[in-house]
């Protein structure tokens, strides 16, 4: 058989739809951020990223550098081992300690990415639990869907945001069954954010747990960036709070806080957690020193706010359309997976602009989408920048749709 | 409802059943390797560790620590998003190319774990191919199992390491369906080897697309480290191969490799490689470091091999039984999860000798065992003090079935 043949059939599809994806090569220059270099031949040699979810720069803090190349000279590269055998470093159980605290929790539980760490929980509670229901938003992301989809419990889907909805689908479900109530903080792809509230009264009316994504937000909301539940003060009414370390926090993995049961629980049985190797103890501690800076700072949050609405405002006054919301990601709508192909690669080429057209399947079809995410590392003239050219590309389109 | 208590019951039989794990809290010493810190009170401050999947001690290796450390002081620490939204980074790019090179094939697809890129590949193979088939060796890996589960394509298993077997198995399936042989080189519990030949040519005479996890062979066997597939001449008639970063090579991360349209398929349809953030720019540096050390030096692999022999003599000569085969691991049965913790806890606190128990989920019941993993870096005197305290137990043992 020509598995290559077939393998080959399937991307000429993607191809053909324009959903094929081509990766930017770039290299991070620490000190520099937003700036990278591109090692793509048709791009500017130092390009500004504008789509990166290294949300805060904390990925060049020096808190967090020295934090991890102490912990490489003290302790090595590799956790050596899975967390039963042997892969259990001081920094994960240090680290576990500064998420629980964060999240205002009793304990929390360490993964190698917040993928993982949804997938694994989800799938673990889903199938562990007899005869539980997972009620799941709309618009959950991938590892969510996945976690649930692999968890073969019945899954009942809510409409996005909608707690109404969401108390007619508990309403018509057993009581004595298990009931999770599945859903994230701020939704990556539009930058919505859930009405929380509603959503936790609904579940405790019903007595179903709440499990709650705060992958988009963790860092970035809340006194101590403890995300949308810290801010609104709910997070003590939340069963789990999973987030992730590879964002706002500038690092990498994934966690889940609750209950000691809870956490215990999933360390126990979740397949994903067990059989893999643990986080290099230096990704933990850089991890932990950037939870800590970011508990304690609000420079790096502010400064973000003010950026993000500066973005807004000047996308207003030139008249260009994108999405309204209440968080920090700015999206663009174009509609169209090819033209946000073609003005991605211009922005790249002509102006030194980065931002990854976002195409199905992360967005649906006919959503494709520029998704900008202003960091406190943008300066005022970045913004400035990006305007210009964004406003030239739209007199061109209206040219171009004036000719045509 | 009260789901803390329905966490709690599951625990508490698994406290009954003696299969509750606790975690050793070790600090690794960066220099000092196998030594470690332990964080236990009742365990010595320095302990040895015997059961690392660090294999070699490239974790420790200066070209490894300053690969990385460079690599943060450039570039930073995180990602800064997933592959396709500003996430590739130089040295991800640099990574794939040296895995690619390290098996013969055209091109290598890095993902965040070994655990994931099993789980991603086979779960993207098996559901997007239509009508496959994946036969499953007996004894495969959880991360294969969840894969395939996911998948939700039909599975048949074969006997473990049987190509007799296989090929009836293979022969009662329709021709015209794609199939894919999954199985391992080195089964990480057992230590023992696939006849690879064997299940090449079966697989190839049935027209069967190739798995091979080498996860436990990558870096410690070939001449250059590409695993049993590289050291039997057979990587090229694999189809795919699939490896991790995180053991051998003393990093973190797993991969795939193969021809281009097939990492090509896996890039563009996995969930679990598109929706997660990259390794650390520092990590794949690190990784690289070590791959290209281990690529031309054999002085590990070596030393290795007479530590795995001395420990194997020694263990013969005092009469302590041990699986045979033919790897670097070295089991010795225990077959009780009960009296597997509390022989760990004595070598532990009295001997500062750490192995964790193995039981189950990670063995099946009954199977349960110490499994010993020598690196280089093990003296001799380690291996004269582990055989020691083996010795005195396995006396008090005979002593205690004695009067009992």
């Amino acid at each position: 058989m020509d598995y290559d043949a077939m393998f080959t059939a399937q991307l000429d599809t993607l191809r053909q739809d324009g959903n094929y994806r081509i990766f930017a090569e770039l290299e991070r220059r620490c000190g520099a951020f937003p700036r990278a270099r591109s090692c793509d031949e048709a791009a500017p040699d130092e390009v500004t990223v504008w789509c990166s979810n290294d949300y805060l720069g904390m990925g060049q803090h020096p808190v967090v550098r020295e934090a991890m190349k102490e912990a490489i000279d003290r302790c090595g590269a590799g956790a050596g081992g899975t967390r039963n055998i042997s892969g259990t470093n001081h920094q994960h159980v240090q680290l576990e300690g500064e998420l629980a605290d964060l999240h205002g929790k009793e304990a929390a539980l360490l993964f190698t990415s917040g993928y993982v760490s949804n997938w694994a929980a989800l799938s673990t509670l889903g199938s562990r639990l007899p005869d539980a229901v997972i009620l799941s938003d709309a618009l959950n992301h991938a590892s969510m869907i996945e976690g649930i989809r692999h968890s073969r419990a019945r899954k009942v889907i809510w409409r996005h945001n909608d707690p109404e909805d969401l108390d007619r689908k508990l309403a018509a479900l057993p009581a004595n069954a298990p009931r999770i109530v599945a859903f994230e903080s701020v939704y990556s792809m539009d930058g919505d954010i859930c009405p929380m509230q509603e959503i936790v009264e609904v579940a405790e009316k019903h007595g179903a747990m709440t499990y709650l994504d705060e992958v988009h937000a963790v860092g970035l909301y809340g006194p101590r960036g403890g995300g949308i539940s810290e801010r609104e003060g709910l997070a003590d009414r939340i069963t789990l709070i999973e987030g992730t370390l590879g964002k706002a926090y500038g690092c990498m993995g994934g966690y889940v806080t609750g209950s000691a049961p809870l956490c215990d629980f999933i360390r126990s049985f979740a397949s994903g957690f067990i059989f893999t190797t643990a986080l290099p103890p230096a990704v933990a501690a850089g991890a932990r020193a950037s939870i800590r800076h970011l508990k304690q700072s609000d420079t790096e949050r502010l400064r973000q706010r003010r950026q993000v609405a500066r973005l807004r405002a000047a996308l207003d006054a030139r008249g260009i359309p994108h999405m309204d919301n209440p968080s920090h990601i700015i999206p663009v709508m174009i509609k169209d997976p090819v033209k946000c192909r073609m003005l991605a690669d211009i922005l790249m080429n002509d102006w030194g602009i980065y931002v990854q057209p976002i195409n199905f399947p992360t967005v649906p079809k006919g959503t494709e989408r520029l998704r900008f995410t202003p960091s406190p590392l943008h300066e005022d003239a970045d913004i400035d920048h990006l305007v210009e050219a964004l406003s030239v590309l739209w007199k061109q389109c209206a040219i171009a749709h004036a000719v045509a």
